[in-house]
């Protein structure tokens, strides 16, 4: 596995049927999110016992599931030739690819995203994982998938919270790509309406400023995939605080707009601007219940620091910046946005 | 991670002096096993909340085991750049390697073996892994370590099943190459005796072969590895049939043996009169309990199968073969092997 690797990604209105035939392609197991299988499972048919249904939901991500899993393809009788294919959002891709990535010291697998957020952030890159420890993707590796179906016919059946995740995403990775950011600017409302071809445009966008990061940087050790953690740190804690009770992208629209009060000097006054209106206009619930404390701990144990706590903050479309914290000094800031009775609130405030 | 990688081996009388050093090195997290720890841990310490005692035996070897470890470390304080290391026999070895290679997507690790059987096998060649679903091995990863410490002091200690153990795997590494067979027919006696020397000779002609196979085919792909899958077909099904209730050399022993009366024809008379003497003197409690049809159908679970069973066969010294049988020539051919019972007893026939 080296660091110019890439998956083959495809990307259209609907290949259902070029995902049928992979599904149908002999040695293979399928990983179904239920929620997806019992809508489009009818054109994907696996053999006996080549199926393993996962409950939909951030739990699934774990060693315990990940080892199910492993028991379930041994029993179908997988082996050191069978191909993966996971198909759900990024939970489905996460573990999946996590399984392949171990299953008998590694598996190729195909990803079949089938969420606005998975199609636009998850399935492209090659990381994989389950959380542990209530830290989130705490246990992984890189594994890149064979083949990635990007297929549009998923779209229209997703529920409107699943959707906002997506543009949670989107968002964020407008303020690093200036393709990304032209069309945000002339057609975000489109998007939101769920217009296909604003749908496509973005997702097309997306993906190859994702290919682009990645490929450059394929296992995180250069940097230069740093900047798509903008608005994770933060993200991250508070969706550990709040037991994943909503999805991914949500979380990192909040955290993009309270990284940006975080450090309010190193921001623009029109980010901050533009990320609070997105933010009311999408976070319908307001933000999760945490307490300053909590998040501080939580982002003292994320993945990126070493000894200090890494925040990567949007100064300005295009200009991402690491700015670093100590974890008292995290904690102190947090408190300083929190509301007079200690909860975290950057959207109330 | 290419093929041509390798981990840097010390060797020695008693290396406690660089162990220690390395225990006490910084941003480090070791898992000690319990027995070992008992004995020698007092040398080697870690940090307040930087280690994990896990308990002996291969039921340690677990996706659940390995969840708790990644949550003591993340407690502890661990981040990417902490090194892990194992202390212990190849359970430590192949359940910490596993972590290591997970743990925020893979973090470096020192193994430090601690029996015979771990100290010529499982160190050398970066395979990790735990068990899933009673097939050995079959959730894990090649992650070499960084340094392996191979120190003689900690063999003393031994257990004399453990002992028997590592002869085991030397026997078998004695007729795939020809250095160990000359100290294998001179000096057998001496090595099984715990004889210093002898000791130490077997120890570096066995790391010095294992090494130079592995490094050759590091993943595994080009089948130059393979070699050393001899007796283990059969070994691993008699290991998960028993509930690994002896220890992995002991099955290999065995496997050795009723794998060569299996493909009788294939082996040379001297081979099989040889590997019946070793086998009698050294199984003391005869052939694990477990019937043919169960045997057959754990051997056709085997990570190395692909469509049909496949065997490395000790054809001669220096002459490991291939031999392949479909599912059900195996369960035959186990039959035929099988006392009236129906039981396979190869040692007792």
């Amino acid at each position: 596995m080296n660091e110019t690797q890439k998956s083959r990604i495809l990307i259209g209105d609907d290949l259902s049927a070029d995902i049928a035939a992979a599904c149908g392609g002999g040695n293979v197991f399928i990983l179904f999110d239920r929620r997806v299988h019992g809508l489009f499972g009818g054109r994907f048919c696996a053999e006996e016992g080549r199926m393993f249904l996962m409950e939909p939901g951030e739990d699934a991500k774990s060693p315990a599931v990940a080892g199910e899993i492993v028991a379930a393809m041994l029993q179908g009788g997988c082996n050191r030739k069978t191909t993966l294919i996971a198909v759900g959002g990024g939970v489905a891709g996460d573990l999946g690819g996590f399984v392949a990535s171990v299953f008998m010291r590694g598996i190729d697998w195909i990803n079949v995203p089938t969420t606005l957020l998975s199609q636009v952030d998850s399935s492209v890159g090659g990381k994989t994982a389950v959380n542990v420890g209530g830290v989130k993707n705490s246990m992984g590796r890189f594994h890149l998938p064979k083949t990635v179906y990007i297929s549009a016919h998923f779209l229209p059946a997703l529920p409107p919270r699943e959707w906002v995740c997506g543009l949670g995403e989107i968002v964020k990775t407008a303020y690093l790509d200036a393709a990304v950011y032209a069309l945000y600017k002339t057609s975000f409302s489109d998007l939101c309406a769920r217009d296909c071809r604003a749908v496509s445009a973005f997702v097309r966008a997306c993906v190859a400023f994702k290919e682009a990061v990645t490929a450059r940087d394929f296992l995180e050790t250069t940097g230069k995939r740093k900047i798509l953690n903008a608005g994770h740190t933060l993200g991250h804690a508070l969706e550990a605080a709040d037991g994943h009770a909503r999805s991914h992208g949500e979380y990192v629209l909040i955290g993009l707009y309270a990284e940006a009060l975080l450090f309010r000097d190193d921001v623009s006054s029109e980010v901050v601007s533009e990320l609070k209106t997105v933010v009311k206009a999408l976070v319908k619930d307001g933000c999760p219940s945490a307490s300053a404390g909590q998040l501080g701990a939580l982002c003292a144990m994320d993945k990126k620091n070493e000894g200090r706590v890494s925040f990567m903050v949007i100064a300005a479309p295009g200009d991402i910046r690491e700015l670093c914290l100590s974890p008292a000094e995290t904690a102190d800031r947090l408190r300083a946005l929190a509301a007079a009775d200690g909860f975290f609130d950057p959207i109330g405030a």
